[in-house]
């Protein structure tokens, strides 16, 4: 599973470029952020990529946890984002893409 | 539908045991934040609400999008995140709650 690690001077569509890419084949990504700006770009990439998704009749969710992290010896808590295709087939149901 | 909004100040402990409630419910709640620290914490309670809900053999998945809120007569770009039970049936197959 790719681990990607953003951090406050990721560019947030650039990260959602990525994420659609992945999500397009059906994969799953985990996003690693430390701190409150960290997250704020990894979140804004996640909606961004719904938006580039959402015009192919796709979705994706996100499931945040929190993880331990070893930094320069330094343990700290970080987020962690399990992003994946949404697949309750609630939202796209006539996608053109799945049939 | 209920909207939650969360600010820097909010208790990520209190505001995931009211996502935990209406998740066990089958609902769905949007939690609106504006700026970094308030996403943080709306972040943080929502993996909290997901170790509620593991003891229980559910799930919650979480679909960011931007919103343009008024604030004071100020135009401002939130957050929203909809907060929804997970229903891929995928992470719980053997739920003693499903079967």
């Amino acid at each position: 599973m790719e681990t990607l690690k953003v951090s406050t001077r990721s560019n947030p569509n650039s990260v959602a470029g990525a994420l659609a890419g992945v999500m397009r084949d059906d994969g799953v990504v985990h996003i690693q952020v430390v701190g409150a700006g960290a997250l704020n770009q990894a979140i804004k990439a996640i909606a961004i990529a719904r938006t580039f998704l959402d015009e192919a009749g796709y979705d994706l969710v996100c499931l945040p946890s929190f993880a331990q992290v070893d930094i320069d010896g330094d343990v700290r808590t970080a987020i962690r984002l399990e992003v994946r295709p949404d697949r309750s087939g609630s939202l796209h149901p006539t996608s053109p893409l799945s049939g």
